[in-house]
């Protein structure tokens, strides 16, 4: 047993394939013992924070999950990759977290789109999850408590649903806990007895055929190209025709039975899609962390410029920014601003008290930590 | 680092929150270490069975993950339940394995079926899965070696497409490598408009709508039960509907946006679905085996009694029978046979060899582990 004996490093290389697997079991073994006791530790956090605040007891800690994950992927040494190996400790943590009380996540539904795979990559395996049909649903799911987190999009380049996301926000209270990244591969597709020199037709949505435009010209120049309300929808036409195709992730060609024709044809290779986790819970700082704010202005000359000064003023590195309408009347502007580092940092701090002074209002949608996997 | 230092065993309940992060820390660090030998060896394995035969080397092993599983489960004390053991232990061998090559694997579609479901639980989430239309184009698929190994349903409790895999085994020399288990819930579902009290009709699979007959009988007396080709169908139909309901899983709730209105209603508790894994490959014996056989008959008066003599004098158990009618001609049958144990035990070899000399044919369709989780 490990507790008895110090763990003897061996040598694979000079082992034959018995030897082998008697040395997998062996640490198997080990292994399964570890995870139990991790499991066990796990139990008794939940045990102390119930003592400390029965009522209130927070399990489930991003900021905590992200630097587990971080350091995972310090200390891996291989062969498995980084994200492989920070995918399985996700499991075992989402495993973990399960044996107190299973998370109960809304996403933008319907099953099968990126959302619920982000909501899986963020979450794990063990989280049970419910689709809504609309961002807004997802909000309200949270916001009545049937559910804990969810999960929407929010800089989504094959969807275009950015300031549906943006916008429910402003009317609601809850936080952002959290972000997660997709890598989004586009891929052609089309029916079983579609040929690929008879397409005729390419439909996508309007941002994913711009995010394919070299590819076309290039492959396709001479078929015509169709915007669609989302990528989902142009492979639900395709299926149908026989001399047109689709662009669209992968989970839509198996969804639609489509065949796909040619792999990652977007012209940038690192095309991914950001989602946010929301709840009711302030996240502590994990050391790598980004805030969301919402700041309302009135439409003064200058007023972007001002309102931007104290984050360079206090070396805040501002990552993003978005203009709205404000809901509320016809001369102000709602502006959208992420920025590196936590509420509680000093620096933070002191630009968001300067920037209140300049601003109608200034709502923290939260600080969580940057996206680990 | 774990090597240096024997691991020393805490005991959590004496502990604080940040001792026990330590802790929790402490064992990632060991846990980490011992899933990166892990894979080490696994590829070390590769090497050797490439080195050994480098044209026919095989490298996902059923028998052999079946005992890796079981033994996980024997050895596991809690507090996380055997299965959510065996399922981290399942993706830690999915990621060693796909480090060598993802395996590709068919399955019936569509995407978000229980077929999907069970070539996960079997192969866990590192592989490589693509959904086909139809079983026998899964039969297909693995036969002309684009994918490694197909999953099917073959006793489906909810679908009804037993006799359809077993027909696609007639004229094909694919094997079966293992069995999944899957259990299945039935679920009252319909629109998010639907009263429960207007509910007039109820959608299911006729198998569905009988293994919840009690229920129906006690809760909804009133309501038409209608029988459908399949509970996806069921589902489909109801939402649009907002006088109907629907029976079937929690995952076509999700792909058609029903609201579940009662979880489990299914008369039995235990009821479950069986997939077979097929392939080209013969499985080693694991120790806990099952073999499937299908065996052509005359049609004689006492054939089938005659034909099952060898396994009664033999001490084989046989756990399944299947009658269909043979496709070569009138007057002959088929039989479909599972019992426990393996070719290569010397009661299953006694037992087959005396019914080869009663039947016309007799076709080991192949031994593999039972199903473990």
């Amino acid at each position: 047993m490990a507790d008895q004996d110090a763990p003897k490093p061996v040598n694979p290389d000079n082992m034959d394939l018995a030897d082998l697997r008697d040395e997998i079991d062996r640490l198997d073994g080990e292994i399964l013992q570890l995870i139990s006791r991790r499991a066990q530790c796990a139990l008794k956090v939940a045990e102390v924070k119930m003592k400390a605040a029965p009522d209130t007891a927070v399990f489930y800690r991003p900021e905590r999950e992200a630097q587990v994950l971080t350091r995972v992927m310090e200390r891996n040494i291989g062969p498995l990759g980084n994200e492989d190996m920070a995918r399985l400790f996700r499991e075992i943590m989402s495993a973990c977290l399960a044996l107190e009380k299973p998370l109960e996540v809304a996403y933008l539904g319907p099953e099968g789109t990126f959302t619920q795979q982000a909501a899986v990559k963020h979450f794990g395996r063990w989280v049970h999850s419910k689709p809504m049909p609309a961002i807004d649903e997802v909000f309200r799911e949270v916001e009545a408590g049937a559910c804990t987190y969810g999960v929407v999009p929010v800089e989504n380049s094959t969807e275009g649903v950015v300031n549906h996301t943006l916008d429910s926000f402003i009317n609601s209270n809850l936080r952002i806990c959290g972000e997660v990244e997709l890598r989004i591969h586009h891929n052609l597709m089309a029916g079983p007895n579609t040929q690929r020199d008879k397409i005729s037709r390419v439909y996508s949505h309007q941002q994913s055929l711009a995010q394919c435009r070299k590819w076309l010209d290039a492959h396709m120049p001479m078929a015509e190209r169709i915007a669609v309300n989302s990528n989902a929808e142009a492979a639900r036409r395709v299926h149908g025709e026989w001399n047109s195709a689709a662009i669209a992730g992968e989970m839509a060609a198996q969804l639609y039975d489509l065949d796909i024709i040619e792999h990652k044809i977007e012209d940038a290779p690192d095309n991914s899609t950001r989602f946010l986790i929301i709840g009711t819970q302030d996240v502590g700082v994990s050391g790598d962390d980004k805030t969301s704010v919402v700041v309302s202005m009135r439409n003064e000359p200058g007023a972007l410029y001002h309102l931007l000064q104290p984050f360079s003023d206090h070396n805040v590195d501002m990552t993003r920014l978005e203009t709205r309408p404000s809901p509320s009347g016809n001369w102000t502007y709602v502006f959208f601003i992420d920025f590196a580092g936590h509420v509680e940092d000093v620096n933070v701090r002191q630009a968001l008290d300067e920037i209140r002074k300049k601003a109608v209002e200034v709502k923290v949608l939260g600080s969580y930590p940057k996206a680990v996997l």
